[in-house]
Order: C-alpha cells, then structure tokens, then sequence
C-alpha cells in the first residue's frame, strides 16, 4: 500500500463560503486569532498528554511557538484595523470533530492526531482560498505563508499518527473521520469565520 | 504613595536548593521543561478568560511565542543529554498558589495576574541563581538570559494587574500573597525542581 503523506480533504468548501469571508472579512480575522490561540493550546495539550511519544514534546513545542506567532500577528493586524478580541464564542465546526474522537485512551490518542490533522489540513484551505480572494497584497502574503505552514502541521499530525499505530489501522480511521468532517461540512451553516 | 514596578519576594530560597539544582541538575532540567510548558498554557488561558483587557490579547500572544520557544530550547539542551521528558508529575508549589486565589470574578482576574506575577519573578530568581552555580558556560548563558525574561514577565503581570485595580487594592493584595507564597516556600521540602 503507498501511503498518502496528506490529509486529503473529501469535500471542497462551498464557493458561497470564501465570497462572504471576503465580505465580512473582519469576522473572520477575530475568529482566525481564536483559531491560532486554540492551535496553540491544542499544541500544549497534546505535549501535556503524550510526553512519552518519541520527538512529540519538541514538535509540539514548536508548533506551539509557530502558533502563537501567527496569533501576535493576527492580533497586530486586527489591532491595525482598530478591532479587538472578545470572548471566544466557540466554534461549531471543532465541536463537531470533538464529538467524532473515540474516549478509550488509544483510540483517543489517534484520533486526537488525526482531528488536528484535518483540521489543519481545512486551515490550509481556506486560508489558500482567503489568499485568493483577498485584494490587498500584504494580506495575501501574510495568508499564503500561513497556509503553507497548516500544510506543513498536517502532515506532522499525519506522520505523529503513522507513528503510533498501523498503517492499516491508520488508513481506515482517517478515511472514517474524513467521511464525518465532510458531513459536518455539508451540514454547518457557512459563516463568517474560518471555520 | 511610590509604586514599585517589580514584585519583591519576601523569602530568599534557602542556600541548600542551589546545592541539591547543581548535583541533581537533569531532574530540574525536566521540571524546568514542564514549568515553561505550563507558563505558555497559562498565558493562552489568560487570553482566552480576559480577552477585553486593552493590550492583554498581543501581550499574552507575545508570552505565549516566548514560553514556548524556551520550552523547546530546553527539550533542545535535554535532548543532547538523552533525556526524556515523560509525565509531569505536578508541582505542589504552583498547586499550593492556587490554593490562595479567590473565586469571584474580579478578585479572581486580580489574583491570576499577580499570582502569575509572583511565579515569574520567584522563577527569575531560581533562574539567576542556577546561572550563578553552573559550571557549563553556555549552559550559564542560557539561564542568565531566561532568568532576564522571567523579569521582564514579572513586571508585565504587575503591570496588568495595575491595569485593572486601584493601587491600594493592588498593594494590599499583593503583599497578601507575597506573605502567603513566603509561607509557602518556607513550608515545602526542597526538591530538585525549579520550585
């Protein structure tokens, strides 16, 4: 079996998602600051969680670092645009996969590393497409280069995943939660946010 | 009345920890990993609770970028001493802090920031005084610059808390939990640890 080393997405984001984004598109920066924030705590946790997990603490360190960069810059951008924070509101979408992890502490780990993959792996596309459609040019740099680097998370999530369990076992779960991350695709309202 | 701008502990750490950090310094080095751990997951936690306090949102991101790089610098120096980081085990002296913060809201946010504040500045001074009993020069270099930070974090939270409290309120409170943590370092075995 050739193994992917990406999380492949199974449904597109509905082109009606990235015209609002625009249009609203300080929404969606406050969401995205909270996107990073619970990126980089979900970093902390999982290093908190799995320490034992050859490589995984200085991974998570750095993924947490990355993160947290990318919210000071966010925040530096909102700030140039005179928006501020608030109370995080929650976020249906990481919700809906939060339901999906099974509780048993093996199946949990994996599933963790998987649910962080894909979300990653959904980051990288909608901030590829907000990196389309946005007109300024500092704006599109800024998302093209966080793009990318939510490219380079998934597959440290996938490659954690490979690395804990077998590729077969892998392979199904994956294709298991990417079937349910779909679904909840279809079925959450589009909003204003990057999820 | 003066305000001091750093928080002043008001117990030196008794000679004998400095002896028992140098002789059984790979023991610290991994509770040290887990001290910067939890110091990026509070100042996200922070975040997430406060996110209305002027400037806390890039003040907290900005902690965050920089615990958690010190958190991978440390894995860094343990890794070349082929040391694993395993399960935290908990810190009773960070535990017994918690103990002294009060529940309602507005005491509650005073308490976390000055509480915050304390564990910055006794971690300065534990980081100074490892630099000052190291023999390893880089090593020296290492905790001489961390011990800085830890100072320059000591005074943001002193700042904040100042931010939102009268400084009558801030003082009196303040010098509660300097006597409280004063107890504290006085009543706790001395253990090969940052605290």
């Amino acid at each position: 079996m050739s193994l992917a080393d990406v999380i492949e997405l199974r449904r597109a984001t509905d082109p009606a998602w990235l015209k609002l984004a625009i249009e609203r598109f300080d929404e969606v920066l406050i969401d995205h600051a909270h996107c990073e924030k619970k990126a980089a705590a979900n970093a902390l946790s999982i290093l908190q969680a799995y320490p034992t997990v050859p490589g995984l603490p200085a991974q998570m360190a750095r993924l947490a670092r990355e993160e947290a960069a990318h919210l000071a810059r966010v925040l530096q951008i909102m700030e140039k645009r005179g928006l501020v924070l608030g109370v995080d509101r929650g976020d249906p979408y990481a919700q809906g996969l939060q339901k999906l992890m099974r509780n048993p502490n093996a199946e949990r780990q994996l599933d963790r590393f998987l649910v962080a993959g894909i979300i990653e792996s959904r980051s990288h596309e909608r901030l590829a497409l907000l990196a389309s459609g946005l007109e300024d040019p500092a704006l599109q740099k800024f998302y093209d280069e966080l793009a990318k680097s939510e490219d380079g998370h998934q597959k440290l999530f996938l490659r954690l995943a490979r690395e804990i369990a077998d590729d077969a076992v892998v392979e199904a779960r994956l294709g298991q939660l990417l079937d349910g991350e779909a679904e909840l695709i279809a079925r959450l309202p589009i909003r204003a946010a990057v999820h």
